[in-house]
């Protein structure tokens, strides 16, 4: 394989990801590993548990392709065929391998759980494939190969999945693609549609060197750009990169919000980190998104206090002290309810800084005054306030989206402009 | 079409799903709308923005199916070529639709934004289609037909397919598709592992009729198991359904947590709002969580009040009243301090049940005697509390959302039991 472009395909089996009762975020992970390793994905496919269709795709596939990862359908119920499908597939028969089989058994001593024939039979493999260790679970990988192509079977289970990848897969695969190198450099603009950023930089686009290209990846009113290279001479692509990566920063610098491949709260994250401040939010309409999209980092805790959801008025004003008298006036969604719940926040959260936000996101509570999608949020510190309105045309789900980036974002500039 | 087993195949087309950047959450939409139709998902396939790939596909996937949906690439930027492709797939030309245009022009108005020629382009469309209106944005889905066989093309924005779908695809599906029925009967099972529950359902599932599939839909401790029939004659199949849903239910007693196809945050509000009670959280460990399973939901604020995310030992003392001394001798980890959390909660938030986590996530901040992963839950109301310790062995995405179900269950069982 060395010398050309080497090409893969993901296939996924189960018939839960043909009823779409599940969300297919594997193949999501797969790629990304295989594009850093330098390996082109070719096409995803997602089929059911079915003996023909996997066996015809695997047919079909080797055709386009080099490398094939099958994820899913090992697990020990009657509705997974993948084992044995793949074991007459490749000529071989089913045998106990006892290294496994022990390996299970410790996993069932370990959970105190009584061993049965069916978790016995997950140590029945192809005498005809690699086995790959899973050191977090009972079902193995397999690696086969045919006519120089390599076909690896996975566990679907994300987490089993993804240690086999580390562990066998990719160290596999980066042997067979030493030949050329795949770089990438990212940034996110945000306050641009679609359609004015292509127009903002469509000339230069046109310039970008074959072996460069673009891909727009929008995300609740961000947009992340990235540019991808690949080619056999690092140094090249590294600087052809760089210099094409400085120029786009500064096309697009009037909507340029974060210029490395960290997601918002990952920026928030660091930058708080970075100058020692601590963060509370105060959360009505967002219900929590807000904190969750910031506690699920790890390391929150070293600048992230907490939060009030004021769900309720009374939680706003028993815990927050926002006046009843203001939520009579101008009522819970209003600039001097926000204000006032940035306020309670900083002196009970006591932090640098406070996020509010109160809002009606649908489908329910909307006014000819204030209709689904209104939003106050407001962003503080002990010294500055600043509090804006918006009007968000989407659903509940994500009107929340957009509120949780709106006050990130605007919780980056008044750090950033503070220092200016 | 009718009187056969109607067929259908996704492609979703785009660079960013073959690099990983981006998990493809429409095919599961799409999926499930198909299911809901009674027409049989055969395959789903990820393709690049790349014009010979998306002929191919299209080529091949036409061998094996009756229907196609296409979703992605006609947005406005250059990497989006779906809509020219197509247009020579169907041998056709692109030729301004001015319905679509005055649309295109109206949203730009109504936004306030200036109206570009690349907006223009966007009502160019292949004049061999049946142009689907969007209301919700600027690219119109479009129908082609060919061998009696059904393409339909849709943009990749969520919210819009999902409209485009509604409107037009699934009314134009229903037509073709009037002669069998498609039922399903759900449960969920807590506390018990796959292959377990397999070993107690396996004998009688061997007896299901062959138009009446078992699925199992494991999600973090919690396993959905989904019957699905599908029979020419409706009250054949209700009966049938019916009759095994009872057997599998009481198979399952000793685990059955859930008998209906709702979510376990669905199911607490259905509980919770029929019993007129409330609810409030205080989390530490899951950091938002919670509280956001349940407000992303409709209707949430009928019985949440609120939530102190307590991620800080100074917000657990100061707001919740949890004693410095409790956190010093037995630690923020600790039985004794989450019992004082769901006390804080209940006088606080002044609500009739509270959920109380504190924990410790990962992957740092463990120690020999509290591992990662260790939790303490607690639920109470103004008689009651329970408290319960767990060891989670994930890494810390999952370790959050396995503390939010177990959470979610002690309190479902909480408010079952003072009902008996």
């Amino acid at each position: 394989m060395e010398g050309k472009i080497v090409k893969a395909t993901i296939i996924t089996i189960g018939d839960e990801l043909l009823i779409g009762q599940v969300i297919d975020t594997n193949s999501a992970w797969i790629a990304k590993k295989l594009n850093e390793a330098g390996i082109w994905l070719h096409r995803r496919v997602s089929i059911g548990d079915v003996k023909e269709q996997i066996t015809e795709t695997l047919k079909e596939e080797s055709k386009h392709t080099d490398i094939i990862i099958i994820t899913g359908g090992l697990g020990p119920t009657a509705d997974d065929i993948t084992k044995p499908v793949l074991c007459e597939y490749f000529g071989g028969k089913l045998v106990i391998d006892n290294k496994v089989l022990k390996h299970i058994q410790s996993i069932f001593e370990k959970r105190k759980l009584p061993f049965t024939e069916r978790n016995a039979k997950q140590a029945e493999l192809p005498d005809v494939c690699t086995v790959l260790h899973n050191p977090v679970g009972t079902a193995p990988g397999m690696l086969f190969e045919k006519n120089n192509k390599l076909y690896f079977s996975l566990p679907g289970v994300p987490m089993e999945m993804q240690v086999i990848m580390e562990d066998h897969v990719l160290p596999i695969l980066k042997k067979k693609t030493t030949d050329s190198v795949i770089l990438h450099r990212t940034l996110v603009t945000s306050g641009i549609g679609e359609s004015f950023l292509a127009d903002l930089i469509q000339d230069w686009e046109e310039t970008l060197p074959d072996y460069i290209k673009l891909a727009y990846l929008p995300s609740f009113g961000l947009i992340r750009l990235r540019l991808t290279g690949k080619h056999r001479d690092e140094q090249i692509l590294e600087k052809e990169l760089s210099d094409n990566f400085r120029t786009l920063k500064e096309l697009v610098k009037d909507y340029l919000i974060i210029e490395e491949d960290l997601t918002l709260p990952e920026y928030i994250s660091k930058i708080m980190k970075d100058r020692n401040i601590t963060l509370g939010t105060v959360e009505s309409c967002t219900g929590g998104n807000i904190a969750r999209s910031i506690t699920v980092l790890p390391g929150a805790s070293a600048f992230y206090m907490g939060s009030v959801i004021a769900y309720d008025n009374k939680v706003k004003t028993e815990i927050l002290g926002v006046k009843s008298t203001t939520l009579q006036s101008h009522g819970a969604v209003s600039e001097a309810t926000v204000q006032e719940m940035v306020s309670g926040g900083l002196r009970s959260l006591k932090t640098d800084y406070i996020i509010a936000t109160t809002g009606i996101m649908g489908p329910d509570g909307g006014s000819a005054e204030k209709p689904v999608g209104t939003v106050w949020i407001g962003i503080g510190n002990h010294r500055k306030m600043i509090s804006k309105k918006y009007n968000f045309p989407y659903n509940r789900e994500k009107n929340i989206l957009m509120v949780t980036n709106t006050a990130l974002n605007m919780l980056r500039k008044m750090i950033l402009e503070e220092e200016s």
